[in-house]
Order: C-alpha cells, then structure tokens, then sequence
C-alpha cells in the first residue's frame, strides 16, 4: 500500500489540492492532476495545467518607481495546450459522465509510485440509471520525455447501448493568476495563442506560441481505439477534436497518445518533429508503456527509496517526495527544479537556490547523473550571471540570479531578492559538493572550476578588509524576514568556502591536467596572485561571534534588536509575511526560516559543536517557519545536537506537508524544496550522514517509537546499503569497490564481502 | 532689472526648460509657460501643463511582488484643463503666427516678479511679409484664486488687414510621462476626461472629472474684445473656442479670463459657481489686475525680499527663488507645497518632507500667515498618519507617508520611502519651530500637541532600550544610498527632539490652558505615565558618536563600510542613483545628500561644534550632492564653521540651480526645496540666524566680493530688517515691540527708536 497515493475525495477544496498532488511529470513535461471531463458547472476551482520545463514567456515588470538595474522583464512557466480533455456520453440521451450530474457510485484514484502511473476508477450511474465503470490510466513517460498517454476503459454494469467519447486538444488556454497572494501571479493569465491547428492523418496537431518570448510548442495527438469505433476529426482555429461513437457491450478502450514538442528542445519543425515521434511509438501499447515506466522506477528505487517499517504515512510521505522529486527535475541545460516542480504554477516556475542546497543533495546522493544535469543547467547560465555583475555594478564576477527560469534575474523585490547574493555561494557549493561525492576532476575542469572562480571574484568584488577582517556588506541571508544587512554569517560562511574551494579547485586541477589548466585560467584570466588573494581572504573572513552568548550572531548587528513579541502575536497573524510589512519584520529579532542555522549544517566544521548548540537553542526561539525550507533543517540540526524528540518533531512537519496540505496553497503546486529536506532530515538528519573532503560518515540514531529504517547512498561509483534498527547500523556495500568511511567519528572498512554491523549509539 | 527675469531663448530645449521657469501660480493654481499658439510642427516638445493644487486622480501602483501593506493605490497631480490656447491668422491668407511659419524680427519673455506677471513681446513677420507686433502678458491672481488671465495686444506694423483669433479652452488633456526617468511618471497619462462642455451667454465652459478620484474641475472662460470684433463661438464634446475676426487697422486687444473651480473647494456646481466668480470679476480691468498683483507683492516683497548688492545674477536668483516658493505654497487644508510647486508634474505632485524642512523655515519667518497654512495640512492628515501607522503594525501613534497628496502614502519603493520614518520627526519639527517663532500657546494647544503626542508615540512604538540606551531601528535616514539601518544619527536626534517636545509641550499647556490641556490628554488619553516615557526615552537615545574619528557616523555600520571608489568614478557617471543598483550604493559610504550634517544644522546644541565640524569634514568627502536638498545644507553649515568660501560655493550651486538647469531636469519643474534651501543658505549661513527657545539669534558674516546684503525677518510680532556691510551689521525694529535678541553670542536690545549697528566679525 505504501507504494500508492490513494484518494476518494471529491470535494471542491480536496480536488484543488489533489489536482497537484497527482501531477504527473519526467523532468520535461508535467500535466497537473485535473479530470479528463472538467468539472463542468459543478462550481469546483480547477487550476488546469500542462507545462513543459523552463517553456516561458517573457513579461514585463511593473513599479511604481523603477531604479537603476531592476530587471525589467521577467519569464514566466507557461500553460500549455491542453491534451487532457475527454468527454464521454452515454446511451442515446447522450448523458454527460460528469462529478454532477447522475451520481457517483465508487470511486478511487491512486499514484503508482513504484509503476509510474495514475489511475482513476469510477463507478457512474446516470440520471436515467444507466451504470458503468470508467478506468482512467495515465502517464508521463520516462523514456520518451515527450509522451503524455491516457488509457481509459469503458465498461457497461446495467445496460448496453450507445457510447461516445469526445476527445480535445485545446490550445486556447491561460495562466492562473491571484492579485491577493505574493507567492502567485497577479495577472498576465493569457501568454500564449494558437498559430496552427489542424489534422493531419491520424493526428490532431496544435501548435501555439507565446507572446513575446518567441518560443513555440506543440502538441500531436493519436487517437487508438480498440473496439469497433466510429471515428470523427474535426478542428477549429483554437482546438482540435475527435469524436468517436461505439454500442457498448462490453469492455471498450482508447489510448490517447499526446506528444510534446517546443523550440527549445526540437527543431522549428514541431508538428513534424511530433508526427515523427508519433510514429516511432507506434510499436508500442500502452502496456509496454507501463513496463517501461516500472523498469525506470525500479532502478530509480533501487539507488532511493527510503524505507520507513511500522509508520504507513511516513512512508507514504517520503516516498511521494521523492517519487514527485524525480518527476520534477530538469534533465538539459535549459531545465532545472522549479519551486513548484512541474505540478502548478507558484512562484511562475523560478528556478531558486532550494535546487541547490534543498533537491539537488538528494540526487547527488542516488542519482548523480541527475545531480550532474543540474549542475549544467547552472554553467549554461554563467555568462548572463556574468553580466548581471556587471549590471550590478562588479568589474568582475558572476551574480545568479534569485529567480530565473532562463538565466535573467526575474526578481522584482530586491531586498528579498537580487540582495541574496548567496545563491551563488550555494551554486558553488554544488560543484564542491558534486566534486566530493564523485571526485570528478574531469568535471571539475570543464565545469566546476569556472563556476567557482567567477563567483569567487564576486566575493572579492563586494567584500572589503576592516579591521583585519574581511566584510560582506549589504546582502540577505536566506531569512527573509531581515534583509540587506552587514556580514550575515551565512553568507559570509558561505563564501569563504566558496573562495577556499576557488583557490582549493585551482591546486587540483594544476596537478590533475596541466594542459587543461593552462588553458582553463588563461581564458579566465585567473593568476596564482588572484588566487593568493582569494584564499587570505577566506582566511580572514569575519564570522560573527558574539562572546557573550556564546553563538554566531545572524548578522553584525541582529542582537542589538528587540525580540519579536511572539506571545502577543495570535496564530491567525501567521504566516506573518502575510500580516506585516516587512519594514516591520526586519526590524525584530525574527526569522523566517532557518539562516545560521541552515550555514551550521551546510558547514559544520567551521564552529565547535557548543557553538552551533546554542545558536540553534539561540534561533529555535526567533524562528516562525514560514518558509517551507526551515522545519527540515532544524530537524537535522536536532538530531546532530541529540534533541532526538524535536529532529522528529520537525521531520513530522516536513514529511506530508503536501500530502496535508499543512502549507494552506498546495493547489498552486508542490513544495519541492521541502521534499528534498525530508530526506535529508532522514539522511543528515537521523542518520548523520555527512559529505566532506575526507569522505562519507554517518552517525545514526533512530527516532523513538520506529523499529527500522534504511537507504541507499551513491559515492563515488558505490551503491551502499545503510540499514538502522533500534539495536544496530549495518552498512552493505552493494556495488562498486571497497571503501573506508566513517561511522560515529570511527573510520571502518566496508567491502562487498559481508556487510558491517555495529550497534546502534546515542 | 533685478526684479525680472528675461529671456529670448527660441531653441527646443530652452523653451521646454523655461515652461518652468515662466510658470505662474497663487498656491492653488498654476499654469507652465507654454506659448499661447503652442509650437505647432516645430518638433519642439512640450509639457503643456494646467494644475490645481492637490487636485489629482488616485491610481494602482503596480508591483512585481506586492508584500503586505505596500500602498495599493497612489494620487497623482493632474494636468487640467488648457486655456492657454490662443490662435492667431493673419491677413485674407490665414497666416498663422507660429515659430516656424514666418520669421522673428524680435522676441523677449520677461517674468515681472514685483509686479505679478509675466510677459511676452514678438514681432512677427508672415512668410507673404506681413508684419505685426504680439503682446502677451497673462498672470495667475493672488487675490482672485480662481484667475488665470491673458491679455493680448496686436499692432500692425506694416500692413492693415484682415486678422482672425481662435480661442480655445480645451478639455482633452493628458500628463506627461517618462518610462526612463524614475523622478516622473511612467504611465497613466490620460486621468480626465470630459464631462460638460458648452457655451452659456459669452462663457465657455468646460468640466472635467477624474477617472478614479472622483473629483471634478471646470474652467469658465470669458472673452473681453476691445475693438470691433465679429465673435463666434462653438464647441463639441472636447473643447469650446471662440473665432473672432477684426479689421487690424491699429492696437486691437483681447483679454482672456479663465476661472478654475474644483470639488476639493467648491460646490458642486463647478461651472455655474465659475460663472458667478466671473460675473464678480467683471468691475475689474486687466490693468485693475496688475494693480492688485503689484500690491499683493508690495506686501510680500516687504517681509520677504533678500537684497545682494553688486551681484546681479545672485540678486535676480534668489529673488526667482522666492518668488517661486510664493507661487507654490498651498493655502488651504487640501494642499502643501510640492516638490515642484505648481510648474510641473515631476514627483507627480507629491508633497515630501521638503515642505517642513526646506521650504516652511522661509515662510516661518516672512510670511507666518502661509507657514499656518501649511501646518495646518498636515494636522488634517493625522488621522490618516495614525491609520497607516496601525497599518505598519504599532499600536498606536501616526506615521506621515513619505509622499502623498490627499494623506496616504503614495511611496511604493519603501526603503527610500516609508523606510523614512524621520518624515513624522519633520513634522514635528516645524510645529516645533512655529512655536519658537510665534510662542502661539493656542495654536499649539489645538494642533500643534497633537501631532507631538502622535509622532511622540511612534518613537516609543519603533524604539526599544539597549544596554540602557533607546534604539531606533530599521530605518533610513534622509541619505537616500543608505537605506534601512539601526540608529540613523539625524533620526535618532530629531526624535529625541520630538520625544523632548511633546514632554515640553504637556507642561507648557497644563500651565497655559488647565481646560483645553484637560480636554486634549484625555481625548487623546496621554497621560503624565507616558509622558515621563517620552522624557527617558529621549534622555536615553542613542545618538551614534565614533570616539576614533570624533565623529556622529551616520548609523550603527555606517564607518564600518569601504569607502565609495570615487575616483575611479567617471563624471557621466552621475547622478549616482542613475547608474548604480541601489544595493550597490547602499554597501558604500557614499552620501546622496546631507544627513548627519543637516541634524547638526537642524539640532546643532546636541552636539559640540568640534564634532560638528569633524563630521562635516568627513561627510563632505563622500557625498554627492545628487540631491537637491544637499548643497545648501552644506552652505549653511559651511557658514557656521567658518569655511566661508565653502560656503559661497555651495550657495552658488544652490542661487540658480533652476535658471541655469543645472540638475538638467528642470523641464519637470522647479526644484522648490532647493529655493527655499537659498533663502536659508543666506539667512541661517552668511546671516548665521537660529530660533531656539532662548529666542532668535545672529552671527552674520559676508561673503568675499559682496558689498552689503539685506533681508527681514519676521518674529513674534515684529518686523527686523537685517543690512549687513563688509564693516557692520546693523539691525532695525520695522514692526511690533523692543525685544532681546542675540548678536554674536550677546544678547541686544532692540527697539523703534534706533537701529543696533555693530562691527562685523569673523
């Protein structure tokens, strides 16, 4: 049962829900969970939705006063042509299957998770009585990325008679839009219009474009029936549309094969380009599909699943997260993970800092090629990071943007935006991390290394030396809730890491390749005095300390501000973005998420373990968590400490989230940030697992009143089995070369020969 | 010559700068120079431009990312009605006189600032060579609000013949706007539309309302012919106008008047109320309106005039400057003085801080009666600065909006805008100030304790006690590159000011008035408990002061920042805010504007003179004076310490900032607070003068290369005419009762029977 997401509900606020939590997607195409038939009159909020990854339009942005290098247009997902649509009238009154009218005798849908697949079973009966059963399958391919496919079987319970089925592909479609919600488009809905729409053979074909950005897509349709059908095409201007009629006696089917095809990934030829790959599917049934998509998820499994015994729903959470964490993650350098994913159309489908530090740790850890994929969308985008320094006012170094779909900063609020010059100390971070879980030094040369030492430049660019020190001034740390402030210890911790590893990065590769070192720094321009100076700096970078209480102040100058009066602020003035001005947050000593905290996980090395105790007791206090990227790191950061009660207690808030819609706006698409972090608060968090230069380590503990977890790690050309009862650890190496690691800061040898137990601590 | 600007400037750019310069207007109306017959097909732009004071349309303000209580809507000035126009066709041939068709023999507009108007003289020759002489003289009455007249004389000079005018009062008008420049509007530029337009005896009349506000305005047009003139009217939906034809045998005369009403002052019965004006102004002659304007400016001349012997350029640019404040300063509860008075849309009409800090201190002491006035529209806006201070989440007191018309705040980019809680200290500050000039205990029992109490109560709301000392966090200062920061030095001490103030005033009015002070503290529900806070809060505020340097930095980080790179900054450069990012410059130390130095100008007994020289020293180095408000602070502080050629340049930069476009943005209208910043630089710079409590002071000096200035003051009652020489300075008694006043750090008598004549020092 834990494999599948189930659901009976059919309420308006469910269905919304639902509509995210069953998108389906494979990293380039995503189609939310809406009804095949609509919701016709029945008053229920559908956000109907189809996206293809990093496909936008561009926007312009509007302010009341603009000033010098705010961006003036943004890019925004895009809602595609629509392939869902399939009607169906029964007998020869013609009644519509409908949530509405008739009645609903059963109904289940499921997610399989291990299948690739979802389903929808409904048992109908119409006004006049007629009763049948309608089996709805549908899937996002893994192995053909353009293939959405909808199998449906009819089946009659209480009558034979006519049947039939309309069947749409509708390119007149819009955007959803909230004027009341900043996380949500205000407006903009209409970006795309029809420029072709036709039949074509056995296919409908519609292709559309945007409005300004230039791009197209397009969607080819072939209809199978099974069954002795009578088949009719027709098209307008905006849609293409089949209608076929058939007696129904018994059971009857139609496999609906949707191929996408967009300019960004395909030539300008897109209908062709579709009715080629069309045909190159025609070997397969739907079946074949579903065995396709259970190879792909069994190997996808077989690096991550987490397995959870005695707890069904965490179970179920956790495999949901990272079940939708493949779904969502962008596989070319145009597509990365938007906040959403590709289940809604929150935050306008940005690419932000969460795929660094909150997603992409996971795939490094069970699917580095995936890991890898999103390292290159990041070096794709290197020279528009480039320029925006340079539009910033930096005589080098690159800036990523921290929000962008196609690599422009789209952020029009700076002061929780652009000021988060951290992004792309977290970008860096992801090329050290990558080069530590998989020592690829080739990479590292080609990629790596070039991302580090622009961002490295930028640090030097904004940093100065006071008093000795080296300072940060005027950037946002990840707490949103204070902004453009002096040596944030996170970001400061960040790039000193960031310029540690640009001077570390430029030794290996010196050693490595010295050819293509030669080559690499010259290009860049890059010297062994530059990198003398990058790394005096991250030598000399000031890390807030306050001797007094003993903890990293957020920023020079947090401590000094009043506490925010959380006793006197009712529940119902949370989240509190949403009730205060931030002028007003930023004036109090509260957070909205996890900030030195978080830089204490990412690099807990650089303060003693009392330090980072007592900061974490320091912010646990201040902090709302009204970002979805906070409760998982607390919970990591507890169990590091030994608060093994919290670690559980936030990992219970991050583990369904979606699930429970615990966030209130779920219908506007998943938290993917917060997926990631689930797995992390089992992996870094319960298991201490840890990646550094000097290898992997672990520390397990388990959380009281679980009998048995375990996981799979990817390192370094390893696959390893880490299994933890109440009682032990026992670590399988289940692919690759021997290895020593760490376990409870003892350095142990594991081979494939047997496997290494020992009891379980703390 | 010194009471008239003259000009004969015809070049495209020229002529779009002096619309500003040869704006007229009474405080409630205002009309830009624009020429009668416009510029045709000379490709020269124009900003044709009719303004009421405060008269204005409410309008979205569009965000990228609106977060909780940026302001929804803002007002912004509207261009109104033009009756401007006037058509002129000469001979059977309908030649048109215009800047392009024909040629100028001569051309001279002058701007009459003793006598109330402005003029224009053409002599004109048609392309068939016909020639004539035009005289246009208009102004906008100071005893007549409503009045904007234009008297026009045609001379023959050499031919006799046929002549046609078309008049017009046209209701289709839009604002100007500029999408590159953040200073204007960049859109919503069609806010009016018609709503009557006809004829009614021999008035034209048309009304217009707003799209949103919901306000109206008329204009009532009467035409007086002298000569003989065949006369038609018509009008359509848009416009009405008057063609009239005549023989030109010699001087033939129009006069044109045009009454303004609005629903802000008038009933609702705009144009029949314009009608009744008009037939009220019909025993009037046009020389009957020069006599009135010349003695209105007789009286104003009297108390305001500032004489500079010997330097006819500074003599004409201070008087401009004066004479632009008079022209600008609104004279009822609706309207203040906006940024650019009445001569442009710039800022959209908003009124700043620029009023009680720049502008107010001028007619605070020459013209008392207006500087009421405009204390009194701020008291009727204090219930909607107590709204917005709820609004920003304190519980109680009133936060005035950074810029506003009708009293909401208008700022949508808050760091430089609400972020400026320093506006309700300025406030503050001017009934501070009224109450040292004019020692009115009734004045300050029915309004003037309010606002201290209110703004009093937002420093308690913000401020929070730290090792002892009272913070004021997360603000920004007046320096506009240095946003949001904790102890902004020039905030802290005007509050602490404020805080002492509405103690002061608790006491002041529990001793003048024992009722009225009863009914206000318990209307207002102040009590002695709070009060006593007020006073420790202001004992205990911290003022910032850097032991080191021996200076106040400008806020707690402030001297921990690097340095702005100003030499590797080229000239083309500036303004700054042009081409830098805001967070750039807020990560310098790099000054818009003075900021610390115009606390020690505004509260220069809160420090020692010593740190106030060490601190202008240290600001000087690194502000830019992209700010208009800059340059004379810096004059006047100049003056102080005794850097009198410092303070004669800046002064100079500051004399004739408009006549010579220097900011070259002049088009968009005068830059008023920097008029009034002249007045200052010569009475509280060269002349040394300070109202304080102990009374008025002086400490004048002369500026090398003059021979003798003089200027008047009024206070308390009296009139004081100040003549200061390169020997003496000598003081007279016009008006009012023998007094003490300070000369030199002495204290003098001064009375009618004698002036005081003393050695001129320093």
């Amino acid at each position: 049962m834990s494999w599948n997401i189930s659901n009976q509900g059919l309420t308006a606020e469910t269905l919304l829900n639902l509509e995210s939590i069953f998108a389906l997607g494979n990293g380039y195409l995503g189609v939310r969970g809406n009804f095949e038939e609509g919701y016709a009159d029945t008053g229920i909020q559908s956000i109907r939705g189809t996206y293809l990854n990093a496909f936008h339009d561009v926007i312009d942005i509007p302010y009341g006063e603009k000033l010098y290098a705010f961006p003036g247009t943004q890019q925004k997902l895009v809602n595609i042509i629509d392939a869902q649509g399939i009607n169906i009238y029964i007998g020869d009154e013609d009644e519509a299957f409908s949530l509405t009218e008739g009645s609903i005798v059963s109904y289940e849908r499921s997610l399989h998770m291990d299948k690739g697949y979802s389903e929808r079973k409904v048992h109908f009966r119409t006004p006049s009585g007629k009763e049948l059963k309608l089996h709805f399958r549908r899937l996002v391919s893994f192995t053909h990325k353009e293939l959405f496919a909808i199998n449906l079987t009819l089946e009659p319970v209480n009558f034979t008679g006519a049947i039939k089925i309309v069947s749409r592909v509708n390119g007149d479609v819009s955007n959803y839009s909230n004027p009341n919600d900043p996380r949500v488009a205000a407006g903009h809905s209409k970006r795309l219009s029809v420029v072709g729409c036709g039949i074509q053979g056995e296919y409908l074909h519609v292709e559309n474009a945007t409005m300004t950005s230039g791009l197209r897509t397009a969607c080819v349709t072939r209809h199978e029936w099974d069954g002795s059908w009578t088949v009719e095409a027709q098209s307008n201007d905006l849609a293409g549309e089949v209608t076929a009629t058939a007696q129904l006696t018994g059971p009857l089917q139609l496999t609906k094969w949707n191929v996408y095809t967009d300019t960004l990934r395909h030539s300008d030829a897109l209908v062709e380009t579709g009715i080629a790959l069309q045909e190159g599917l025609k070997a397969l049934t739907f079946t074949n599909l579903l065995e396709q998509q259970h190879q792909y998820l069994q190997d996808f499994w077989k690096t991550s699943d987490i397995v959870i015994e005695n707890d069904a729903q965490l179970q179920e959470g956790i495999r949901f997260n990272l079940y939708q964490l493949l779904q969502s993650a962008g596989r070319d350098p145009h597509s990365n993970i938007s906040a959403k994913g590709l289940s809604g159309e929150g935050y306008e489908g940005h690419y932000f800092w969460d795929t660094e530090i909150y997603m992409l740790p996971v795939f490094l850890m069970t699917s580095p090629d995936l890991a890898r994929q999103l390292l290159l969308y990041r070096y794709s985008k290197l020279e528009q990071a480039r320029d925006r320094a340079k539009e910033m006012g930096h005589s080098k170094g690159a800036l990523f943007p921290w929000r962008t779909i196609s690599g422009t900063e789209c952020s029009s609020f700076f002061p929780s935006g652009t000021a988060q010059y951290h992004i792309s100390a977290d970008v860096a971070y992801s090329y050290i991390q990558y080069y530590l879980a998989e020592q690829d030094n080739a990479f590292l040369l080609e990629y790596g290394a070039e991302v580090l030492f622009e961002t490295a430049r930028l640090w030097m660019e904004i940093g100065h030396y006071h008093e000795g020190k080296f300072h940060l001034d005027e950037v946002t740390g990840p707490d949103e809730y204070t902004c453009l402030v002096n040596n944030n210890y996170y970001t400061n911790v960040m790039a000193k890491h960031n310029l540690k590893w640009a001077a570390r990065s430029f030794e290996i590769l010196h050693s490595h390749d010295e050819t293509g070192f030669r080559a690499l720094t010259e290009r860049l321009g890059v010297t062994a005095e530059e990198v003398a100076e990058w790394s005096q700096a991250a030598e000399a970078m000031l890390l807030p300390f306050d001797e007094k209480l003993g903890i990293n102040p957020q920023d020079d100058t947090f401590l000094r501000k009043a506490v925010w009066d959380f006793e006197n602020t009712p529940k119902e003035k949370h989240p509190l973005l949403l009730h205060y001005h931030p002028l007003t947050l930023y004036r109090y000593q509260v957070c909205k998420q996890a900030d030195t905290v978080l830089a204490h996980f990412l690099l807990e090395d650089e303060q003693s373990d009392e330090t980072i105790r007592r900061s974490y007791d320091y912010y646990e206090k201040i902090t709302t968590h009204d970002s979805s990227l906070s409760s998982c790191i607390f919970s990591i950061m507890a169990s590091k400490i030994g608060y093994h009660e919290k670690a559980y207690e936030y990992f219970i808030e991050t583990a369904r989230l979606d699930l429970d819609n615990t966030h209130g706006n779920t219908k506007d698409g998943l938290h993917l940030a917060n997926m990631g972090g689930t797995w992390m608060a089992i992996v870094y968090g319960f298991a201490g697992t840890r990646l550094k230069e000097s290898g992997l380590s672990l520390a397990p503990s388990i959380p009281s009143g679980w009998e048995k977890y375990a996981f799979r790690l990817t390192f370094r050309g390893r696959l390893i089995a880490v299994t933890i009862t109440t009682g032990n650890v026992k670590l399988e190496l289940l692919e690759g070369e021997a290895l020593s690691l760490n376990l409870y800061g003892q350095s142990i040898e594991l081979d494939s020969s047997k496997p290494v137990v020992q009891p379980l601590k703390g």
